[in-house]
């Protein structure tokens, strides 16, 4: 550590206390590196806990100062290394901000500080009878200002959008130091650049949020759950078409094949799974029931027993099972929701793209042959979010595979598959982002006149390259 | 003219045929300006009417060249002079390029060029039994483009927000000349910066947006409408309140007050209104129902019926009125939408601001307040879309006010009325935009730091100032 850092050290614990700067080698470990483990060091600096705006503003000054570039940091529960550390960062963490400061019932909104996590946000709204929409596994640990970060996705995208829709206000700090106090609690707001939206989904890259008015909305009465076995993927995609115009709202469209079903009942030591025989895809889809009531819940239940009728009459779906009590619900959601821990064990190469829906029929196909052609004996397995076009594309090795043998005969091949998508219309990264483990691929998604634009935008706002250097794009 | 500005049409010409550049005196009166007359000289250049990308292209390429400014052009229904050229510009209208592409009726989206009207967009949808749920007055001559590049509003942006929730794919051409093609047909894409949305309402300030892949939806099977007297403002929010609370989908909530249904009755000639005694406040408010069937639309309108009574017992609201006919619903609603218009004829200043919910019943009598104090006699006419805290703030001058003094009056008015906006944490313009005639209050809801970061990505997206100077902060 030279002299220059240790400076620096102490004048951080000038701003924000001693005790909320960390630089103990188990801390840097924990602190520096979110969940995503790729090839590169984990070496920050050291971590600094703020608990004010004001003391984060203090924080980037001194930084920007000292020259020394920052990692703003949340719950670290993204897959692509965008709040990992590399190089002697200073890793900002929101986690000791995490109020929530105000919900607001009649105008649906709620303020809250960077650090309170999704979950803790989507239970002060459940307290007044409302819902934060925005759900995905690993919101007991995400954070508000990392999913905002990162424009957090889930599982129902379909029907709510990803976190972009839900964020009206945003508070940021900025390379100058300055608080950007944007938006507010307005619905409608057309005074120039919506300066939020670039912040959202920009990865640390252009300043830290620090706080957020987000949109809440009533949650729906009840909802109608349904199983379907489906023959193939074509006929995956008819049914998405058929359930979508079927005049029921539809809240959730997943899908996982056999082989994911296969490792799901293993997971659970299941002897049996829902369909004999067992069904090459399977949809998991949900509807919602919008006013409370039986009459309601009835008519939802019957016009979705009559579209399932239809479908299996048009050999969209070969059986289907409709859950009629909220238990069963869950029992068919945790076979699709199960599907990545059960997969995990068998260590797959994964892989979260979108296609354009009208293509999806196309692309599986094709990506299956080169799966087959360039890792003969590999097991492709493949669930994820059809009704967004987003795909987990999983692929297990071999038995007796190499292990250091097997991940570079995948990196090799990722080359190959992102070229098809690219190829297909579709983006590399559906909702994990590109952080450091995608950004050699971010080209066959953005063309090099939209990355240098990228560059271009990222240089006016912070010119030094303080905020997340590497991140999204190689630093110029 | 002079001889550069001769060369500059020639070359236009060479680009997009002599016939689609317009110099004539009436064309560049026609095309040179929107429809908001403010005290600026109406002057561009000449007028061009490319067929192609390709044309679009070019001539920004020559119009760079040339160091001539553009005025991107769509239907020119804007409010707020964002496409007037002041200063020579050469006007690029996007008129001749009003192709519907494609329509996807599994992905929902449909992929259009730029010049083609909002309500073309809606047919198109409509043909294959969806919905663009963008619906504003104007939408008849307003084109796509338009619509993006001020991300327009309108009267279901309470349901289905603004035209930013509603474009997936975005092709602009940019000050180098090159096409942008941002997005596609795709849900989720968090590969870098969203640059889609940094040009949804960048008022063509940063690049000619030439086509589009808009998102579409299913159209709610069947709508209940009521209309209910509301004793005064702060009523109006709890009736808001009640109704968002009550477990239906509410589609519009719209207000007008007793004022603008006067208007509306002696428009119509229409001898009485729907109350007796008439009332201070009304509010139109629109429901859906999800799923068709008889079952489904009774089960609605009880729903709506007990939240009526319920509001009633609770003094929320004095009467109401249930449409129990599609023409009573129409003639419903015609009492809200009608006002605009028939408030036309007393020419009223007008302002259009959003304001955070909770605090709209704040805000109405200190706004109240500040014209009875500067502008004894006027007469106050207030409506809009309370949902979405968006109040049309409406000035009839007093009889036998002189017209050029009632301005000056309401100039001076405007300043002292946006600041109190501002200190309400309001918006000074909801859905309007900033153009050339709000750039001095933009103050109010903007800071400092916010303008020189929408200056500096200017200057990174466009550092020559091609595009639409002037427009929402003066040149630098």
């Amino acid at each position: 550590v030279s002299g220059a850092a240790d400076d620096l050290v102490e004048v951080l614990a000038g701003i924000v206390g001693a005790a909320a700067v960390l630089t103990a080698s188990d801390d840097l470990a924990y602190y520096g590196s979110d969940r995503c483990r790729g090839g590169w060091p984990v070496a920050p600096r050291c971590i600094v806990l703020p608990r004010t705006v004001e003391q984060v503003q203090a924080v980037v000054s001194a930084c920007a100062a000292a020259g020394a570039a920052i990692v703003p940091s949340g719950g670290r529960t993204g897959l692509v290394g965008a709040a990992t550390a590399t190089a002697g960062e200073v890793v900002v963490s929101l986690e000791r901000m995490h109020r929530i400061l105000e919900v607001d019932a009649t105008g649906l909104t709620l303020r809250c500080e960077a650090g309170v996590t999704v979950e803790a946000v989507q239970r002060a709204a459940a307290e007044v009878g409302l819902m934060y929409p925005v759900d995905f596994a690993a919101k007991g640990t995400a954070q508000i200002g990392g999913s905002i970060a990162t424009n957090a996705g889930g599982v129902r995208v379909l029907r709510y959008g990803s976190t972009r829709a839900w964020v009206l206000g945003l508070d940021v700090v900025v390379a100058s130091g300055e608080l950007l106090q944007l938006g507010g609690a307005l619905v409608k707001d057309n005074t120039g650049y919506d300066l939020r939206q670039l912040f959202v989904g920009s990865e640390g890259t252009l300043g830290i949020v620090v706080g957020a008015v987000l949109r809440l909305c009533p949650p729906p009465a009840a909802t109608v759950v349904a199983l379907c076995a489906v023959p193939d993927e074509a006929r995956l995609l008819d049914l998405f078409a058929h359930v979508r115009g079927g005049g029921v709202t539809c809240s959730a469209f997943e899908c996982f094949d056999a082989g994911a079903l296969r490792a799901v009942l293993a997971h659970k030591r299941l002897a049996s799974g829902p369909f004999n025989p067992p069904s090459p895809q399977h949809a998991l889809v949900e509807f919602e029931v919008a006013a409370p009531g039986d009459a309601m819940l009835q008519a939802v239940q019957d016009r979705v027993a009559e579209l399932l009728a239809d479908a299996h009459e048009d050999g969209l779906v070969s059986d289907a099972a409709l859950a009629g009590t909220p238990q069963q619900a869950r029992d068919l959601w945790s076979l699709r929701e199960d599907v990545s821990e059960s997969l995990h064990r068998h260590r797959p190469h994964k892989s979260d793209v979108t296609l354009p829906i009208a293509r999806l029929a196309e692309f599986v196909p094709a990506w299956r042959e080169l799966v087959a052609a360039r890792l003969p004996g590999a097991v492709p397995v493949i669930f994820g979010h059809i009704g967004d076009g987003n795909l987990h594309l999983n692929l297990l090795a071999p038995p007796d595979e190499d292990p250091a043998a097997w991940h570079a005969r995948c990196e090799a091949f990722d080359a190959e598959a992102y070229a098809l998508v690219g190829r297909f219309a579709g983006s590399v990264s559906a909702e994990h982002g590109i952080g450091l483990l995608k950004r050699e691929h971010l080209h066959h998604t953005r063309s090099a006149a939209q990355v240098e634009l990228m560059r271009a935008i990222k240089r006016a706002l912070d010119p030094r390259g303080l905020f997340n250097p590497g991140k999204i794009f190689a630093p110029a």
